[in-house]
């Protein structure tokens, strides 16, 4: 049982909406705070946008993501996780990312990661835009070492392995697993994408994932096959080594996920969205994400309350992992 | 076949859109109507949400919902019921709820619902927050007597079981059932809820539910059951007695409700929850009521949308039921 | 193979939101232009909503789809189609319609339809209110001459096959297919029509389509029998004769496509409707439209942006059915 | 002193959210209504936008109007005027206007009015696009006789007095008041427009009025010169004759009042509205209306609350004139 | 100068969206915060609507004018005042207010600012609706014991003097001041209210106000002297004594806030508002707030943005006065 | 006379909500036009925000632009001019600029530009950020050669004077007239700043604007001298001598345009911003620009509309600056 310190407000001492809004209510711990080392899960946001090639916003996620959390209880509805009562958790800031500064934004995250991990936290982020996942990984390589490669696992509409943009790009929002791979931050082979789904360029990015092993499995792929399945295979391409977990929230239908991006239709209900995270647990999450939420194309709060779900959902997933 | 008084005004003698918006357009019946006595089913709104312990704003639903019930055709295009041929139906307008005094609130509803049913009117309620559920089901108990206690069936993402809000508050639409079965206004063995989900603080309202005999399908259950199954076993829980139907519009996904104090991502789709009103045909219904629509949060009137065609679609329940 | 003329320009040379605002971003091709003559399927606009009877404003449909549009990619994700690669498309604008004189308005989108067809171009239209498709049939047919009449798919929530509106008018959203029936347009014993839902006046629609020999799928049936099976169904309806395909955009639930005239709650999902769409493939179409869109009703852009996907799918089903 | 029949319930009895929601919490008096007789001033709308050559909606002003006017209390803040005791005022609903049907929707306007008028009644509108005005002033004309024709007041961004559109519509809301005076409705010369801004396309408009002696101040002449002055100006030039007040929201600066159909920036603020209204008292005001509402395009009911407050202030010189 | 601690985070080292937003991005400082006793001016929500008797949601407002407020920078633009450079500033965090137990609400607002006083700081409070300023002058006589009683300067567009609603309620938003010249917590002959316009039920607020002494100056009359007399009269009313600022946003016209439960068009512009509030520079403030924003029915955060605008002013007056 | 061929379409011919959206309605031409040669005035657009330090979406401006600028007709209505006729103007569509490449997106401006100056062009540009004026000016500066540099006239809440961002950043939104001051592409001394307002960080810009010779009129000194006599001192201080004008869409209050990245209340109504540019005929324009529209942050097109208005009023300034 974790210390009370690390406990949410709960919602029948202060309402729901009143008070600061950290994420899920939990503890602002800053960079200096002397209970830091007694994290287990850290969350934190990404701030930025900068590798977006199409629609921007990603940079106010964290706060909308903050906000809309403040909603979540402390007791998984489905699974029965507590998650609060095995992991001690804190809202560790936004990363300061420059604005108008790739480079500067990238390393300023990688640090941030690198950190957090060396003093035993696991990183639960909240972007940002798809790039972000790119420093994220990075700074998980730096203070992991030698340690094995995480496999991926991406819930999302696209496989973000799309050649260079513009020509030249290979730093964008649609390219930061091709980069990965290149940079050999995750195991290709232990990865597996799911969700994928709209128009496409052309199949470029399907033929670099299956030239180094990554499995793709394209939303109308898990219609046919059913979620259960579908995550059965994933559970067994990652194996039991370490994952890394990024969800993409336009992975969701845009009528249940407005407010990002690169919509696509055609994409899971919610509860098909909850039901894939639920069905991956098992997983030795080194880390995950949530990204791609960008307010300004919200309505009604539905793509911040969506995506704060899914960051508990992952939290539970963390938590029963071990 | 009803007097033609009682009929709604066909959109093709004045357009949908136009005129005074009653429900379904519906004449208005004031409570000094000499045609009064002739009414089969009241509808009435209840403009109260003082109750609410989050979002608030339901107490602009009944409007939201007579405006959006303009469009409402005579027909149910899945069971071929025509409800106003059947049974006389009205407008009998709002109860006059104090917005700032609770009892005052609470009392009005339940004099109001106890005179409509000692006139023999069963009652059709549009909320207003869940709290208002319980003066509907004292003023029932009130008029009814000693007849049996109606067994509830409720469609709801949440329970309503809740212990004390704040250490004390046992008032709040978190725990009208918790207070309506220590009342005895219900049954709860022949009672039923469906559609649990989203984080939870504990189990309490769970385990007062167990205690008390009420059964409860959480959502995910209903999904992996499937609709039919779930009624059918609700409708056997309920039996042949009388019963009371509540439906709290966050049972519907909230990208088909947005327009709700407290939703939770994973529900059903908007066919779904029709299918699950229909398919409980047959229940011996003393009054129903549409609960939770708060249109400050709604987007493009889809939730008043969605909760006039489940007002109808309850009004077709009742007149199935004979 | 086309000529990359007629290939639209791509995301990586001019960022997808930049630029003139034509369907997928083709070129723009006026009535003078010189390779008019080379158009293998014509990208229209029909700016007019003078036929319908309740919330106006499909009139600014075509512009939110073109907008809309500029997100679509070279290549079917699902299927694989590359459709500007074996037809050249072109964006021909829109037609002039008077918005204060239908006849004029109806009038001028027959001329265009039918001019387009003589010159050899298969129309695919984007409206519009549902009363913009009759002028298309009429078009249709006046150059087609002898050639058989085409079968009618509709995915609607609607028939439009309602009697006289305000007890006179044959002319409005309501009731074109009634109007294109009497008035020989299409084959109705090679008609389906697929979707419909929610509440009916009577059943006079289904009445005048049961005798001329229409085939009704209601919605509720879809999904008691499943997608694949009733396209199948209709696939054997329509034949290897010609057949004309006008996707309502009120077939789609609101939560996906709010922004329209008169939705109707418990349709299909955007999975659904695209895996509707494209089971529907093999039809030999001489046309198709999207109709319906109305902006100023819409959230997000969610409704043109499902729009313009179904206006893709609606192409890819023209490039695969040679 | 009048009948307490026709005063407004009180926001005391009722919160002003709740009820039905007719024109400033009136009664309700249907044509066959035993008190019609006793009414002085009847509010009635025009649900109908079928002249708008641009973005239509206004069909729907009248309900939102409603609506928003709940929030109106018995006494004017600045004149102190509390209409309802003077004047018997009643909301007698909307006209049944066919929205597919221009003459048969101008016929229902026009034999409404000249009814109302000869049951003594003084009408106060609510439409609408401005077309509607037309067949209030010919129905006013038929019922009047041979009474002196009115003068117009004019707030309106445009003039509506140009030639006819697409090179021969005469009848859209851009040229009613040019109808007007070639039918003889009006009396020119005791006419006078003001707010006129934007761009134009010609001067066809201004020639016309001035062919036929209607004054017209433009907006950037109102504010050089002072509202009272303008006002003042106006007043000489109706005299005491009766007079007609048409006020077109788009009068006031879309910041106020987006939810029209041809906004125009650079206009004056609500205040400055509001106070150009109130410099008119006087007035022999035989009726009076408030149109181009179009709430698809309204945002947080901005433009209805000012429609609703504008036909107050309308009311309140009707009931200053006596 | 204050110590850098109090000092807001520098957009230029955490972009101005980043972060945790508290108020001005200033310190957040919890009741048990070593440093609480340095703070010269404790900025804290008060996130409850329980009195409001129209549109609900104000209590939301902190939340959202936290998340707004951190775009302001350190120096007024107009007077050059720097306030955190001479006042030692800290969010203090929101009262815990029970949403739906009126008197514990209003306890614990009276008794959190009891205590700041008695500390030595001055409260600038953000509410939530404007009974919330009566548990704050409570708690300020409360705290200051025999000290001269503050005169109320009230920006608004209402004088909140109203008699008792529903007949019996004298805690409602409508009529907070009555009540606290009732209880004596204000020097009645030292108050003055500016701003008051629209409708009215009748003139017994004006005649409470009159009968003890409180100076009223409606909003015409303020456009007809001009901002800068009107002020200089209210500076002349309340003195060299001590002084609370009350503004209510709906002071400000709706086009600019229009967020908020009770909004009358008519008001000042933002340029005018923010004026009137700087030429009040001089009172002696015992404390300030700004009530009455409504985030689910604001538009663009434009009203929380003017809110926090003037929250930052009242702040400047407050750093000016010394 | 210009050639009929560069005149709008008329909507009395094609409806101004129909067709494709091109900037006024105005002929499309591509950089291989045969007619590009006797352009005018070029509009263009600069999709790009990627200098923007807070909320980003002015990358989306210039579609939004073209889309408003539909509404926009052929004659200035307050002074008559009608600048087709005397200027040859088309749409030359958008700068192809990179969305994650600053260097690349800055060239790609900076060519465009300077290229339509070497073909006789003046350039009136919808941006995108403020930066985007930056390589205007470079590319203006690199056509114009030895020519005399151009005064500055900017209409903006902030003098984008401001010292480097994050430290080093010498290329946001924030700075680009330092930057263009310190390049010498303007002559300070013939430049003029009006509109600031709002909180600052400190008074580095204003310092470096006096050190260099700018004159800089704040927003408060406008409202206290008013708007002729301000625009004839910025006439005097710009003199015969070239100018360039650029518009800030945030020079307007907020609740007129609230679109915009920084938006700042206590801003100028539309009609006092349109005044300003009104007044400041006479100016010899080397080119313009409307910078800073952020669809994603607009609510009912009003930014839009405001801004395509602005950019009409820009061309009249250039038509009668002859």
């Amino acid at each position: 049982m974790t210390d009370p310190f690390f406990h949410p407000v709960s919602g029948s001492v202060l309402p729901r909406y009143a008070g600061m809004a950290s994420f899920m209510r939990l503890p602002i711990l800053g960079p200096d705070h002397p209970r830091l080392g007694e994290v287990d899960v850290g969350l934190y946001g990404m701030p930025w946008d900068g590798g977006t090639s199409n629609r921007p916003g990603a940079r106010h996620g964290p706060r909308a993501l903050r906000d809309a959390s403040t909603m979540i209880r402390a007791q998984n509805g489905v699974t029965g996780v507590r998650p609060f009562e095995t992991l001690a958790c804190a809202d560790l800031g936004d990363v300061a990312c420059n604005p108008v500064d790739q480079d500067a934004a990238l390393g300023a995250i990688q640090d941030f990661v690198a950190d957090m991990v060396r003093r035993g936290m696991r990183p639960l982020g909240a972007a940002g835009d798809h790039l972000c996942t790119l420093p994220v990984l990075r700074g998980l390589a730096q203070a992991r070492g030698d340690a094995p490669k995480p496999g991926l696992v991406l819930l999302d509409s696209h496989t973000d392995l799309n050649p260079p943009y513009f020509g030249s790009e290979t730093l964008t929002h649609g390219n930061p697993f091709r980069q990965a791979v290149e940079e050999g931050l995750i195991d290709p082979r232990r990865s597996v994408m799911i969700g994928m789904r709209g128009t496409m360029y052309d199949a470029a990015d399907r033929e670099f994932g299956a030239e180094h092993g990554i499995s793709i499995v394209p939303m109308h792929e898990v219609f046919a096959r059913g979620i259960p399945e579908v995550a059965e295979q994933a559970r067994g391409i990652v194996g039991d080594g370490p994952a890394y977990l990024s969800f993409d929230i336009d992975f969701v239908d845009p009528a249940f996920a407005p407010g990002t991006g690169t919509p696509e239709v055609g994409g899971p209900t919610s509860a098909q969205a909850l039901q894939m995270v639920q069905a991956l647990a098992g997983l030795d999450l080194v880390g995950a994400d949530l990204v791609e939420v960008s307010p300004p194309f919200d309505v009604a709060g539905l793509t911040a309350w969506m995506g704060a779900t899914v960051l508990f959902e992952l939290l539970c997933l963390m938590a029963a992992d071990g």
